[in-house]
């Protein structure tokens, strides 16, 4: 698409939509390639529109538009965590990590780029959003336990384990995706239901718990 | 200690003395705050000597500085990892962690503010020294399994549980230093052969390993 072909198209998007669009562009991008290697030449292509157009939106540049996506990318990370309250808890778990492991398959180069530290893009408003998902995830799983009040031994079981995925995901991409996401999602359920055994044996939450779901619920 | 004073002290230490006199100044600052919070006036204040003599030293300077004590303390991490090769293989982990958290505690802004991410003094290159600790650690741990050959699925659990080990880290600084050393230890320790167990069901390196230690052999 070229900007010429694009122009009579914009003029038919509302601001929202064209931002929209402006973001879908920039996240695709960006999921495949280092914030470094993205040009605000590409996502202006990328979307068929001009470069100055894309700087009326984002008069802040790539790095406004990249925490824009990060933004986006944080939202649609945070749906993968919805999950029904009812059936099995390790089946819920178990679809959680299924959407989670589908979207980091999905945007494996930004997510690996970001998640890595040391970029040029990374600041401390990207950390906040990162951490805002990671904050999200824990809050997630304490709730669907039904351990909203969760003491800390319990919040640093989950919290400890919602990391060692971050890292499982990120060896994942580096080893050309294998093991296959299903056996590594049940793998990783397998690790959960581990350490909250391990935290059982110390907390008499974790316990009280951990008889609540049978641990081979899964099914 | 003022400049004057420290003057005729510095015409005594050879260029070898000065620079890790001025490191061992910076890595205490940068101990304690984070890294936008110490200026080069801090670090020649606290080593007794003027700031362009730390310029000399450091005409990168504070940047620079910074990632110099940064690999100080990489290199002092590192050494918390050297274990003999004798005895129960958990003991061994359990002193090598034990070790660990004595730097944590001693290291806490600067821990936290550098692994947080985010910080104006974060790049590539700290990234790298830091991920360079982080490899150290798994091979030490697989070196002591006697597994430096290790396949996919066991070297995947090491890391993990080191990322793990580094999230308790953080958490336990966020926490005030709860729960005490010796039990947030002996709980990584524990967690360590409970992922061990959910991998050798998947893996028979990691179930040969398994079977060489006894889950209690700690004391």
């Amino acid at each position: 698409m070229t900007p010429q072909a694009a122009t009579p198209a914009y003029r038919r998007l509302s601001v929202e939509e064209r931002r929209r669009q402006l973001l879908d562009a920039a996240l695709s991008l960006f999921a495949h390639r280092a914030p470094e290697d993205v040009s605000l030449d590409d996502v202006a292509e990328a979307a068929g529109v001009s470069r100055p157009l894309v700087y009326r939106y984002f008069p802040g540049g790539k790095q406004q538009l990249y925490e824009a996506a990060l933004g986006s990318a944080a939202d649609a990370l945070r749906q993968c965590f919805d999950e029904p309250r009812q059936g099995p808890m390790l089946a819920r778990l178990a679809r959680a990590l299924e959407r989670y492991l589908a979207f980091v398959d999905e945007h494996d180069t930004g997510f690996s780029a970001l998640l890595r530290g040391g970029s040029v893009a990374e600041t401390s408003r990207t950390t906040a959003i990162v951490d805002g998902v990671r904050r999200a995830a824990a809050e997630h799983i304490l709730s669907h336990l039904g351990a909203a009040d969760a003491g800390p031994r319990l919040r640093m079981t989950v919290r400890m384990w919602i990391t060692a995925v971050e890292a499982a995901s990120l060896i994942w991409l580096d080893e050309g995706k294998q093991p296959p996401a299903d056996e590594l999602r049940d793998w990783l359920v397998d690790q959960f239901v581990a350490v909250l055994s391990v935290t059982a044996a110390r907390d008499e939450q974790t316990a009280a718990l951990l008889g609540a779901f049978a641990p081979d619920d899964r099914d």
